[in-house]
């Protein structure tokens, strides 16, 4: 098939390269006219500006946008001038699901299909594949199948899962139609709660190794702390990063965040190259408003979502109100404030 | 009735004006011969060493100690060889618990008996009295009655509670006999639980009111952390003093610990005196421990516990983890990671 | 002053004869025409439609909302057309402090005032006084002082905040001009949530003390649970309502809570009328939502929230997934599976 | 080598199969004879008692000990008496790190060496392999290496970590020495609540996509409850399994653990064979333990512990203390309570 792609970043230009390779063809849209280039010298038709990629493109055309969520829609607001009934554009970034519903309908309103895709995969998708959850009417999202198909990782990349039988559904080839307009980045949205709870986990578990030498080193025996109660039974020095590496083997939390994690403690044991200020994207946010909202518990992806909040020092003032208190209570200045009373 | 007092720091100290006030009659010892003759000064009996103390008291003797949890059990082991049978030692300060349980039958073995008085109330005891929670047989502590009296704050300190129908206990004087040896401790353990719960409550409550602002400020717009979705809705300055002042009256918060931060912020504002560093005494920490070892499920209070950790910067291994997995992911450095893929 | 009060539940009715109590005129209606009639037989004007209300009322008008945040709307939209410009209308209820930025934006296209009003004190405002937190222009807010003064508990109502030296402002009579529209639910949507954390700190608190029991009780003996690894420190008979009861004098948690709660287990030990089923209403929802917003790290606040969902069984097929799982790498059933592998 | 297994569970049984397909000898006891008939039945030596196994076993003897944690104190206390100097017992269990100390320490005392190992890998490992983890001196642990190898799974079971440079070192074949007595234990211990973790970031996310058709269901409309504030966004009935079986390929959540869940509703789609009540044994609990003594953080997998404490009713104490506060301040019944006050 032929696709306009719109925006060239890590993950765009990746997608292009492997839909070529594949033998579809691309034409390729960027802010930065060297990206475009680069593209066009491997193979993709460059368009310099949105109304270049609609014009090359065959009706009915195909574009996916691939930029910051920021600026899909004005991204649209261009698009929508220039495209035809039936054309079809795809949102493969991680807007808010909410905002698929809108934009869905507001494109309808010209004939112009939308369909939003959540895309997983990271800079390792060109070679692993993409896993993809789509959301929009069946009749566009049945005709991108061959797309789908090339995107996604393929039926091979995971060992059947045995207890399955049914014989249809796309799922075991790496991409699903979720539902309606929103329904895929409303899945990966959740993807990435999901993700965000289980790097707190390994990270918090290899955090417990790392200190489990706690017992040799002295800790400051002031009345502020409590003590290490049992500090014979904190004298072990294990290396976390083969810890890492074994858990990758046979153990029940094998997993490709193992792996990864396993990766950079074997580059840098001690993650001497980073702060711990640990970003959050707004998946992980609208994953636990959705919780909220649909009045699930959702304690353990909140509290890998405060976690980050904590490691960026944004629970400053909470915790001055916290050592106020004790300053009133106890009569102490903070550094020497006694037992809790 | 006479005492003996081992520790005068702000809390044994008030403890001994409380009780010759009310006309007790107090031996004092402390490893400050200092606070000694200050104390004598106001009345009490010196004693410059425990032989001392216990030379001057009178049989059967009665001795509290409220000395730092880690010297207790020297101070015990010193009065063992000086006291009788009969005696009674009073541990006023923070123990676990289960060493109560353990001194208690070592005591026993020399007929001396053991005490375990959970005392809170902080430096504003001398006037409000103290809230007292004991363990221990009931003989030594029906024989203490008239000491507990006088430190506890006494019924006329709080009305009374409507639904009350017994007529007996002492629990509205603000003493309670908890059960046997470590019971006091216990109640007081998880006292100090709830401390950091409703603590980390009213903190969390006034952060979330002081960041209504943030609407108002500028957010740094990069790929790294989502935007605020609606800034027109948080766009309040709301002056937080005055918060913890209203909710003083009236209010379902209304309490000891919103008394205490409406001070502090009237004092401070800002609370610019403040570093945010918040320490955490053993209690906390032991209360969790019994919850998940009586299978009770604590999430908040252990929520209060790690958001002090966390205020300390001690999950900085575990976030320099989950650094270094967005990293793996996204191919990025830290600083210029883009969206969870 | 004049006032009208719609709708006359417990709330309303209470505000109502507060204010008649210290000379105010009430004109009052509600959908029940039986509790219309109630109040006028205590001294108020009745008004057995919207309509007879405004017609009562001397301009400026002031109309009082109480009623349930669901039918606020279709009450202003009734309401809008019968008031005249520079009447005002107080939203008393526990509205979305979003919907009033709207709403007053939609008065005022008709001149009409919008004053939000969050007010806490539940049952025994009547005696204690109602906290407001109020958000709203200056204007009116300003004219309804009278109001806000009669129905706060007042000054007295606490003892005076020792660091305070600003001798202004009305928070230490219980009423509180918050900010512009909406800061008065945002400030009561907080306080909700911060009674969420401090209610789960005292029910979580109590639930350790209850069970301190654990060791004397037998435990099912087999691989599913942990056994308790030393049942000898969990022998404690401790009776909870005694130390509800001791906890509210000098007490560092002392507070309204733990009165409340001395008084329900003083009516009730073992608390047999309660299922246990913890309803949750949208302010601390709302709260939580402000909070991921914000950035602002809320673990206690949230971990009561899921707490409450968790009471309701809303979080089983979380826990029907997990003991999938538990099955699949255990090759057990449910009730069967062995240790974790 | 040859080796005798005391404990003919569903893991000995594996072990042993697993062993002697590689050609080691294996003598094998447990308390059922049939069990130890059934293994006879496949190659292995039998032995039915102690005394026998120890008698068949050549010098210096392997014993490896896969019985409940509850019994393996006794095993030892017998097995003490029969073993000879230099000979090695292995507890490949789930029992407590600190007891490995203790008891490292008692067998030494006999010339006995005593190494702790943490198998994962649970009904799979036969095939799969087991990942090892492993406590105790380097001595007899490199004797053991032969076993060790056979029972992994093997460095071709996973591709290679790309950053990895280091050549030496066992963890790429899925076994590793992690340090002196009780570190294998330890390691194992954190990987379980690891486990815990990533489970309930799985669990929870389904969950929430299970309840994304939230706005479609009737939701009891009284003051209870917070009404679902934008029904319209959450219309969407997602196929969980479908959603399971996608995120096994090219996904950041790809895991064994996504693998399970993904067999799980692909043979029970609504997981009704299941009741939500999720068992825990003692390493979650033992994992949150360390967090808490070495003052790091855990929120996540303190979450998941309480999270399954909830499934099983164990907070029923404390949501009647919550209940009965709500009923007093708001005096309603717990089924009529209004919105909190």
């Amino acid at each position: 098939m032929q696709l306009g792609m719109v925006g060239l970043g890590r993950m765009g230009a990746n997608l292009v390269r492997r839909l070529m390779r594949d033998g579809h063809r691309c034409v390729v849209n960027d802010v930065s006219p060297d990206a475009v280039r680069a593209l066009e010298g491997e193979g993709a038709t460059p368009a310099f500006s949105l109304e270049e990629l609609v014009e090359r493109l065959e009706r009915p055309r195909t574009v996916w946008l691939m930029v910051p969520a920021g600026v899909v829609q004005e991204t649209l607001d261009h698009l929508v001038g220039l495209l035809d009934p039936d054309d079809t554009v795809i949102d493969g970034g991680n807007s808010y699901y909410r905002d698929d519903i809108a934009r869905a309908r507001a494109l309808a309103e010209h004939g112009i299909r939308y369909v939003d895709c959540g895309t997983s995969g990271g800079v390792w998708g060109l070679e692993r594949g993409y896993c993809l959850m789509i959301g929009g009417e069946p009749g566009p999202v049945e005709r991108l199948a061959p797309l789908f198909r090339t995107i996604a990782p393929g039926a091979g990349s995971a060992a059947p899962t045995p207890g399955r039988t049914r014989t249809d559904g796309t799922a075991p080839q790496g991409y699903l139609h979720c539902g309606p307009s929103g329904a895929g980045h409303f899945v990966k949205m959740v993807h990435n709660g999901v993700e965000y709870g289980m790097m707190a986990a390994v990270a918090e578990g290899l955090g417990i190794i790392k200190h489990a030498d706690a017992g040799l080193r002295a800790r400051t025996a002031d009345a502020e702390t409590a003590p290490l109660s049992d500090p014979e039974a904190y004298r072990y020095e294990i290396d976390v990063a083969e810890v890492a590496e074994v858990w990758r083997r046979g153990s029940v939390v094998g997993s490709w965040l193992v792996d990864l994690t396993a990766d950079a403690l074997a580059r840098s044991p001690q993650l001497d190259d980073f702060t711990g200020r640990v970003s959050d994207s707004g998946e992980g946010r609208w994953t636990v408003l959705a919780a909220i909202e649909e009045s699930v518990p959702a304690p353990v992806i909140s509290a890998a979502l405060y976690q980050r909040y904590e490691s960026r020092g944004l629970g400053e003032f909470t915790a001055k109100v916290l050592s106020a208190m004790r300053s009133e209570f106890g009569g102490h200045a903070e550094k020497r404030s006694g037992a809790d009373a």
